[in-house]
Order: C-alpha cells, then structure tokens, then sequence
C-alpha cells in the first residue's frame, strides 16, 4: 500500500517564470532516464523479487522515494508555468522576437493540453512508456540496470544545472544530483553485496552451467572494426573480470572460423514469397 | 562504412520447424535487449563519443558483430517458420488441438505479414524502438548500460535455452551464451579502465562540483518504506563506493524536515482551469 | 459506406500565414482528443454496438461529421503554411530574429516530410494512436468517454482561440466550438436516455451482480493522503448517485484492516532469479 | 511525498497457477485503463489543480490508493505464474496440447522478459504509455474523464470475472469492482458538486463566452448517416442539458448551407510538390 | 464533407464463428497496411495536393471508399467474434484443449477491452498508428507510396485466404482482393500520367537541378557485400530507367576512393562528456 | 556478417556549427523514410528472400551501404553541434533573442540525454520505429517499397538542401541525392527484371488465381466523392497496366448493387454490452 503525505522532501520556488525550461525538466520527470521510470522501476522490482528481507525492502524503500521526486518535478513545472506567456494573443507573440523564442522553446501541449501544467511526457513530448522499465527477477542485473538510470539521471541534471541561473530551479536540482549520488552508490553497494553473498555473479546469470555455452569464444575480443587501438585495452588481454579466463585479442574474422550463409527458406507457395 | 560478407560466425541448424520458437526467439532480435539495440547503441556510442583511440575503437569494433547477430537470429527464425504449419487451412488447424496449438503460441504476423520471416519486433510483436538506446556522449554511464544490456540479454537466451531441446538452436544459443560472457566482462573491464585512467569515476558524472549538490543528503539511504530489513544493507551503514562519504540510515522523514506542498498555481484564467 | 462531397461545414479563410499556429492545430487535428479520434471512435462504437436504432444510427450520424472536421482542419493547415516562412534559406532564418523564432516554434516535419501539408500527428509531432480510441461494446460507458472526449476537445479548442487573433481561424474555431457544445449536450443526452430507458445503469455495468462484489468497501471513501478536506465532499457521506447506498469517510487503513504482503514467489530455477 | 507500507488492502491467493489468466490481468494493470492509468492521472490531476481544499484532497487521497491497487494485480500475477508451466522444455509443452494451449495463450515475455514476474504493459503485451493520462487543468472534464476511466475498468473486471473460477482470484476482482462502484459514485458526486458550487459547468468550459461560439449549430443534431432513427432520441427536440437551448434536427447538409471546398495551396516549389 | 449509408458494397456473412480468424482479421483492418491506412493516406494526399483537377479527384474518390472498407472487416469480425468462446468461464477453456487452443490464438482484448467487437489495431494487437501514413505533397513519390500499400495489402488478403475455408469470410477476401487488383493498377496508371504529361519525373523529385548532385555516384552500384552475383542485374550496367544515365559496377570501395573518420567531437565540457 | 571501416563514402565538413540544422538532419537518418529505416529494411529483405542469387545479393549489397550513411549522418550531426550554443547559461539564451531562437529551434534532447550527439530519433524526436520496415518476403512488393523509401528519401534530402547554405552540410546532402538518384533507379530496374524474368507480376502477388477475387470490380474505378475529373484520367478508362483487363468508371454506388449492413451481434450477456 502507498500513502501520501502533502509534503516536500526539499524546499524550492522558482526565482520567476520559465516555459523553455519548464520543458526541460519534463525530461527527468517523463524522459527514459526520469522519475517516473525508476520509481517504477524499482516497485516494478520489488514485486518481481523472489527472496525477502533487506533487498527487498531496499527496493520498496526507494520506491516510494521516486514517486516524491516526481511530485516535486510536477510542482516545479507548475510553477515556472503559472505566469510564463504561453502564446495567448495579448502577449504579442508574433510581434517580440523575445517572446516569440521563448513560445518556440516550450511544449505547446503545456499550453493547449495541460492548461499551464506537468505532463508525463519527456522534453520531446514523447509519452513516458512502459518500456523503459528494466525488471527481470534477477537482482544482480536489475541493480545494474538501476546504477545506469541514476548515472543516466545524474547526467541529464547536471546538463540542466547549467541551463539556468534561477536559484529556485538550481536547489531542486542540486538536492536532485544529490539523491542520484546516494542511488549510484547504493546500487553499487547492493550489487557488490549480492556478489559477496554469493547470491548470484559475473556473468549473468552465474548458474547457467558454463559447459553449456560455446566457450571457446568467452573471452576472445574479436575486432570487426579496423580500428588497432582496441588491442591496448584491458579487455584484449590479462584475466576477465569475472575470474574464469583470460581475455585474448582476435582480428576480424575471415573465411576459415566462419561458416557459409545458408541457402534461402522455400515457405508454402501460399505465402507467395520470391 | 560497413561492409557485408555472407558468412555466419557459427554453423547451427535447427532440427525442425517450431514457429513457436520462431516467435520467442524474436525477443533477443529485436526486443528491448535484443541485438538491434546493441549492434545501433554501440555504434551510436561510437558516433558520440569525444576521445579517439582504443574506446571509440572498442565501440566500432563490437558494433558490427552484433549486427552479426542480428543476421544469425534472422536467418535462424526464417528456418523454423520454413516448413512449420502457419496457419493454411490444408494443415487442419481447427481441428487438431496440437497444430492449433501451435499456431496459437506462433505471431501470426510471422505469416501474414512477412510470409515466414523475420520481423524487427519483439516477442510480443511490440516493433523495435529507438528509444531502446542509451548513448549519452559519457562512457562510465554508456558502458554501465552496455554492461546491464548484455546481462539482460543472456539471462533471456539462458531462460530460452531451456524452452527447447532443439540441437540446432541450442548450438546458436551456446555461441551468443559466450559472447554474451565476453560482453559483459568486456564492458566491466573498460568501465574499470575508463577509472584507473582518470577519465571519469562515480559518482557520475564526476567533475560536476559536489559543492553544488545538497552534500546533507547525498550519502542517507532514507526508508520510505516500513521494512526494517533495509537498514542491515552495506547500502545503510559505512563506507561509499564513490570512496567520497559514509552511509547513514534515515527513517521515513517526518515533517520537520520537509516542507509543506506549495499552494495550487494559478494560471492565466484563459486557460479555463479550475 | 461512405462518401465525399468537396464541400466543408463552414467558410473559414486566414487573414495570413502562420506556421506556428499551424503547429498548435495538429492537436485538435491528430492528438489524443483530436478529430481523428472522435471520428474513429464513434464508428467504432456503432460497428461494436449490439442493439439497432436511435444509440447506433446516433453514432453513424455524427462519426461522419467528425471526418468532415478533420478535412476542414487539414485545409486550414495547408493554408497557413502555404506562404509562410518554413525554413527556406532565402528566408534568412538565421539572421533575422522574428523569423527564425517562427521556425523554431513551427514543425519542421510540415516543411521537411509534408511539403507544407497537414500530418496525422499531435502538436508535439506524435503519431496519432489507434489506442486514443475507447469503444467498449458497453453504450453508457462510452458516451460518458464521448463527452469526456468533447469536454476536452473543446477546453483545447477554446484555448488555442486566444492563441491568434487571425478572423478566419478564429471564424473555424467558433464553429468548432459550437459543435463541440453541441455534442458534449448530446452525449449527456444521450447517456440519460439510456438510463431512462432501462438498458444500462450506474455503477456500469449495472447487471453485474452486485452481491458477487465486496460490499463492505462500495461506498467507502479511504483517504490515503493527509489533506482533511476530502471528508468535506459529497463523496465522503450522504446518498451516493447510483441510488444504492450510502458514502462513508474512512481515514488511511491501520494494520488492522490489511493484510501483510504475501512472501516472495520462488518460480523454476531456470529463470535464473534472486 | 509517498511511502509504502508492506502489506495489502485484502487478502486473496489464488488457488493454481494459471500462466493464461496472469496475462489477462495485466489489461487492467497495464492497459489503457488499468490501474497505472488511474494512479498518475489522479496525482497528475492534483499537481495541476489550481484551486486548494477538497478537491485536491480528493485527488490525493484516491491516487496513492491507486498505486496499491497496481501492487495488489503485481503480486497477483507472480503468485499465478510462479509455478505455472511457462515454456521451459521439461514441461513437454511440445507433446502435450493442453500444456501448449496454455503456453499459446500466456504472455512470453511474462517467462522471457520478467522470469515469472508482472510487466508494466496491457494484455497483449503493448507498454504502458503516458498518453493514457488525462489532466486538463480543468476538472469538470477530468472528473467525466475518471468517471469514464473507472466505468471502463470495473467492465474490464466484470469480464474477467467471468472467465475465471478461482477462488482467489475472484475475491480480488470482487474487491477491485467494489472500489470501482465508489469511485464510480464519487467522480459523479464530485462533478455534480463542482456545478452546485459554480466552479465549472456546462459547456465545458463554461466561461468561454458564448456569444463567440458559432451559436446557429449549437444544438442542431445534424445527421450525416441515412439512419432516421436518430431523429427518435432526446438529443433530436427538446431542451438541451446545459439548460441553455433547444435540440434541433437537421438532416445531413446539402450544397446551400456549405461551402465549396477552397483550391489547393500552392507552396514555395522548392518543396517540389505537385 | 463525408456521408455514411447503411450498406456494404459487398455481401459476406461469415459461415461459423472464428476467434482466432477475427483477429487475424485486424491485421488488414488496423496494421500497417490496412484499410485505415489508405483511407487516411489517400485523404492526406488529397488534403496536401497542391493542384485541382482529376489527380486530387482520384485520392478524395477511393478515400472514402477505404474507409467502407473499415466497416465491412470490422463487422465481419464482430460477427465472427458473436458466438465464438472468449474465454468465458462456461466454456470450459481450462479443461478442452481445442476451446484452450482457440482462446490461446485470439486476441484477448477482443473479449476484455471490446466485449465482443473491432478494434483499431492490428493482429499482434499494436494500436494503428499515423506514422503509417505516407503524404509527402509530391504525387508520383506518393502514387509509388500507394502502390506499394495496395501490393503489401492484397498479398496479406491472398496469405488470409488459404488460413480460412469458410464461405463468407471468402467472399469478403475475394471482393478485398478485386479491389485491390483494381487499386493497384489505378495507381501504376496515374503515376504514369503524371509522368506522361511531365507533372513529374524519375528521380523524384525530377525539377532538383541534377548539377547540385554529386553525379560521379549517381548511376553507380556499389558493392558492399561479397556476393558477386549483383553484377549480373539490369541495375549494374545498360541505361538507367530515368533515362539520364548509364548504370556502372563498383566493387566495395577502398581506402583510394574514402575519407578516413573525421576527428571526435569536444562539445562544451558541462555537458559531462567522454 | 558486418565489418566496419573507419572512413567514410565522401567527405563533408560544415563550415559553422547549426544546432537547428542539426535536428533537421535527424528526419533523414532516423525518420520514416531515413537511413536507418532503409539500412534494416533491405537487410530483412535479404534475410527473408527465397531464392539465391543477384536478387539476394543487391540486398546485401546496398543494406551495408546505407549503414555507412546513418554513420555520416550521425558524424555531420555531432559535428554541427559541436561548437552550437544548446541552452548553456553562459550563452545567454534568456536575453539574446538570436540565440534563443535557436535554442527554440534545436532538439533540446542533443543537449539534455546525448550530451551533443545523434540520436535514433526522427526532426521532432519520435524513435525510430520497427514498423518503418516493410520486408515481405515478396519481391516485387517489396521492391515497389524499395523506390517509394528512396522517393521519399531523396525529395526530404533536395527540401534540405534549401535550408542551408553552409557548404559542408550541401556537399553531404549532394552526395547523398545522387546516392537516391542511383537507389531509384536501380529498384525500378529490379522490379521491371522480376517481372521479365517471370519472377512475380502484377496484380501482385500474380499467382494468386484470379478466378478466385471477385472479377466484376476488378477494374472498376468506382467515384465515392463527387469531383467529375477523375473520370478523365487513364484509370478510368483503357487497358490496365498489368495487362489483363480494361477500366470502367462507376459513378458512387447506388442502394441497388449493395446489401444493407447487418443487424448488430449480440454476445454473451456477460461481456456487459448494449
Ligand atoms: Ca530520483
Ligand atoms: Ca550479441
Ligand atoms: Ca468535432
Ligand atoms: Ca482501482
Ligand atoms: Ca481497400
Ligand atoms: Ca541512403
């Protein structure tokens, strides 16, 4: 069950109107990498858990946390929005180049679908999809896929940072960039303590009996670009993270380790295919 | 400039017709971490990227191979759809549970639309999105992401291994089994470099000053939800991953140190709001 | 069947180009409560219908005028992007302020992909969707959709009218407006109708057996939130409008009420989960 | 803000696992009128309500107990799946038709994607998208919009109530159609009320001035299909619901009342159109 | 101006119901290319023409009779949905592996979302989209557009044929396909026109001055895959089709002919780049 | 199997960098008809083809090409934008309305998620789509769409072409029309050498029995709109393209060749319909 509390983790008034912006932060709001993905995401997560205790309840406990940066988001929205020109004829459009740039910048759906208010949509107006939601029942990979939304997340914060000089918008975001420090580091932690625990490993899935894959290519970096450098890296030689084998570097394919392209399908003549 | 060679990196044949299987396989093609989205992310990180050298070499270099992959698995669905009963009337289908069945279980746009053959969608016959990828311009972020890809992708070929006994298809399976090994120790091993050399760390990104973050909250894992279970997490306690602060635990905040949902906007009363 | 006749409803001619403008019509056009919607949806609606006469001849009579909405908003695009600055060179868009504004508040898909052409899309560029479309089978369900569809579709339209002061997209906005009026009255009407009639009630749908549902929560308000004023409503206590009991004001459940979140699930080992 | 509590708001366990069933479920978790749906569109309503007190209230107190209800399908949906027969090959889906008639019918990504979890998309396995929420601004044509939304999904559950017996499941459909009936009643009570209080009214929105509406066509049915059925219903004569004219009927246009479609634009040829 | 009748063009009345046929069925209703599609395509067209006459004429005169044909398949499938077994409990679905079979291949939103009806999707269940819409302004582009959409289309109603052996949906299929032999040739026919009285001309579009192109390239096939087999088409030597040129063969282009990679991108340093 | 190069077809450097410009380029790399779109669609073309040979390897040959044109597209594009003010405070954005504009104008996702970089999007920022595909199995069609897409393409990039001055951005674009120039020609050569060689015909697919359509309205233009000039046209009259008929003209179909439309269905009580 969820309960909401007319609250704000953090205290944050715009300095003054701002529709270009109110736009871009629809994008950490609605985007792949925005709030309501991860709060999804990690509920998502929780629910597709198969132990209990600490893991579980680490995803429930920051669950909820998401779906408050969301409002917080919303209500920032709202607020750059409530007395921004958003096109209405007697704010001379057509006529101020100013206020013209600024009508161009924004999301118009602001203006005629939203009536001055949040969306959830990205800074395209592209409608947030499901989509974007990684929960596979496996923790070692899902907590990978969380440090990359709040490393994504981060990234796009701190670009917006530099957008602005309102001091309102730039406490929201510095509280923001502060949270996605915290959720990089715990993802990081869990996924380490996952490991330790012996719970699962590198590669994903660990169980899989590794007889069953073909492991004569398992650690080859095979280059299939002609680009020499990818030879330096530590992914071309030495021991592979995941302890099992050694990385070993392989040029680009040719002839005799590959096998002829089949010949093509002959379907039912009832598909009428050629 | 790419180039193409009708070769196959691994000879597998399957044993049979299973439009079923056809079907599930269209998953790891053109699902959310399916080859499409590795063989475009991995080029289009390459095409962002801001240093020459051995990354942006790695990128190219893999890229392509998975475009590779896209191939094997094509060519692999169009064999099982080849002689698999797909729906004309002349295989009974109203008749024979098994047959329908089958065709029950198969996409039927497999059959109607591209006449026994691949299709850029998923298992679900969602088509293939280009919002599926991540290629931020930041290679920490980028490779974290590559690294979640390719251990979504091999828990899924790891579940369908054990959704068919066909030799043919379990041979394709073993080989991108392996190479999905190689991935993902590839992609944590140049992560890992991308730190020791000093080209970027976490958090992400790096040198955005901390200074302007909101410090007090950045290293809280903050309960917002009533499992006690999370405070025993290395997540709550000790030192960062980021090597730059100690984890505390907070309990769900109370109202003293948040603030009160600011007031309802009001927009332009030509908004018509209420 | 259906068939064309080159006319429109309404004489409606800009004063002048306006590519922006242009823009902010795609919503009413091929957005989420746009014309091609209503349109659809209400042919939909009658081909799902299950009783003959007035309900369904109602639903063919008006999805064809809604098509003839769409013509009419198609040709008024076309109009205002006819002589309008669309992002040719010799327009100078560079360099003069005013006009570059007026491309970057215009869709750059009407000059790049549509030739100075109306588009099936929304303001923001979306595709218009098949799944904007609600057509259940259920009759008072979907004219409570209709004038839900037509509230907002005139709420937009009404808006977009103080977005220009051009007379003759003014002059298709009040036709508009006014069909608008019509049918929001219509589809009240018509709901009514339908209860009065006895062939469909609230709570939809009203032959479900109501004793099958959970009683004790029928008419119980829960306040998950902590804002005491939602016990002030007409929802909180009183008759409730279906005519079969009473409301009642709950407080957010304690303990006492739920029950604990089931243990984890532990599926078949072979989807390797944690 | 919201936080979350670990336990549910009523109790049922299905009796068997049942693959086929956890699909259909999703419709009213993830579809377009699932659960999702009515969680953010009720708090998106809320931060974009423009007037404070019971209203808002509302909004809020029903929106977080809404997210409960997508928790309480979410856990539903792994309980049926988790030892249900998903594919993997042990289960003989191959041999049996009716262990492949079940595998026909489940969703593959529930096995492939999720590893016998619950996934943020509708029945057929479309995501989730944010351009199922309505928030206008304006609440009268929101509160038909929830009215609508909660008459569409309580038909979704009266179905699937039927096309299942079992036991646990039909408790829990027996409660969500509860909380449907009450929330039915109560977007009904709350539009009824924001009238008596001369918030909103009809036309939506009611304080557009009429007089620039084109006021002729305001309450002409016009009938644009060949069915004289339609001329039979209250939306034909009579006072209009809005109490502010009468129905006229009017058959479908003929060349006197209309106007000739206008001559095609004729653009700058450099967009080489013909 | 559009106007709906009460009739078909054709008479087919399905001979049985068939669930699983009804939803294949939506394929040619609601998939990329089904009848919305060129309804809407050819009314786009039609819209966007920039010339009067008998090519605007065509597009408006087969538009709406798409749209008929919308109706005709979504009445078809309402009828062979009509008594098929949807999944209603009564029906034993659990227990037969034929009725489990057929509830396993039909569309279960059929049953859930439209009680029994059409909908605006295709046979995977994606909603249409207006992104399937092709209306460039330019008419030979567009006719080549169309004619291809007619192609695609009836080669899915010849592959529906031979899934079906009742009688009704066969008459239906086999007026489906006339018409579309019909639109075929139409289309091929007013391209030809066009060109016959210069309007326009191969390479679309034909009035671009040819001396802005980069001409050595503009008559070469360039190999760049291994099979040598290309060279031996009418595409790689002789006269080209717009009669301007001679076609040439080039192998997969060297190191001579290219340009190495430009150098990496280094965009501004606050946006965190690597 | 793909390989990569690191060079490139043609060189193109912009002379200055063009936010703007930027996003208009992404229409032709990830739009309906851009680079990506034809890159897969004629590589799912080989890979469904049925037959060996020159056919199957010009597939081959040219999907690898158009590769390497999202690769210069994307390159061009992170070139443009390279040095391009994107919204950073520094650069004013707020107070010049020169530069605001251009921030109006650009996609503000090249700053905000790709952090200066190409994206797999389209001009207005919708992903690029699965969908965009047609790979049918049949040549001819698919062949027809083959020169629709390089239509499209090649009318998108000459509308491009006089949107720029800048040198570099035309030299690009000069390249890449001769490039379209070439691809038209060369699948008109295609298809008219499938139907010399006897391969496929019109009406596809021309195997189909033509016994078995509805042949009295094989060919008859039949005018569902009332303009009179399309009786003027070669599709209205004469022998048909495809050799097997001759064109009638029908004005719009009276009441005494068409049936009345059915009576509505009527389903289970329990899907709750009226
Ligand atoms: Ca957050
Ligand atoms: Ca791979
Ligand atoms: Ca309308
Ligand atoms: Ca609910
Ligand atoms: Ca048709
Ligand atoms: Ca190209």
């Amino acid at each position: 069950m969820f309960f909401h509390r007319q609250e704000l983790q953090f205290k944050s008034t715009p300095d003054k109107p701002d529709a270009v912006f109110a736009r871009k932060l629809q994008e950490v709001l609605g985007g792949q990498y925005g709030e309501i993905t991860v709060a999804l995401q990690y509920n998502f997560q929780a629910w597709n858990a198969h132990i209990p205790g600490k893991y579980r309840d680490l995803l429930f406990g920051i669950g909820a946390e998401e779906m408050g940066h969301v409002e917080m988001l919303a209500t920032m929205i709202a607020q750059l929005l409530e007395k921004a020109p958003l096109g209405i004829t007697g704010d001379a459009v057509q006529d101020d180049p100013t206020v013209a740039a600024v009508v161009g910048g924004m999301d118009v759906q602001h203006a005629i679908v939203a009536g001055a208010g949040a969306r959830a949509v990205d800074s395209n107006g592209n409608p947030w999809s499901g989509s974007y939601i990684t929960a596979s029942g496996n923790m070692l990979a899902d907590f990978t896929a969380n440090a990359n939304a709040e490393m994504q997340g981060r990234l796009q914060v701190a670009r917006l940072y530099h957008m602005t000089d309102d001091h309102g918008i730039r406490d929201l975001l510095s509280f923001l960039l502060a949270r996605d420090t915290m959720h990089q580091n715990q993802w990081m932690a869990a996924a380490a303590e996952l490991r330790a625990e012996g719970l699962e490993d590198f590669p994903v899935p660990s169980n899989f009996p590794l007889k069953k894959e073909h492991r004569p290519v398992s650690y080859e970096y095979i280059n299939f670009s002609d680009g020499a450098a990818a030879a330096e890296g530590t992914w071309a030689s030495g021991p592979t993270p995941d302890g099992k084998g050694e990385f070993t570097y392989v040029e680009a394919p040719g002839t005799t380790k590959t096998v002829p392209t089949p010949p093509p399908t002959h379907p039912d003549s009832r598909f009428y295919g050629t």
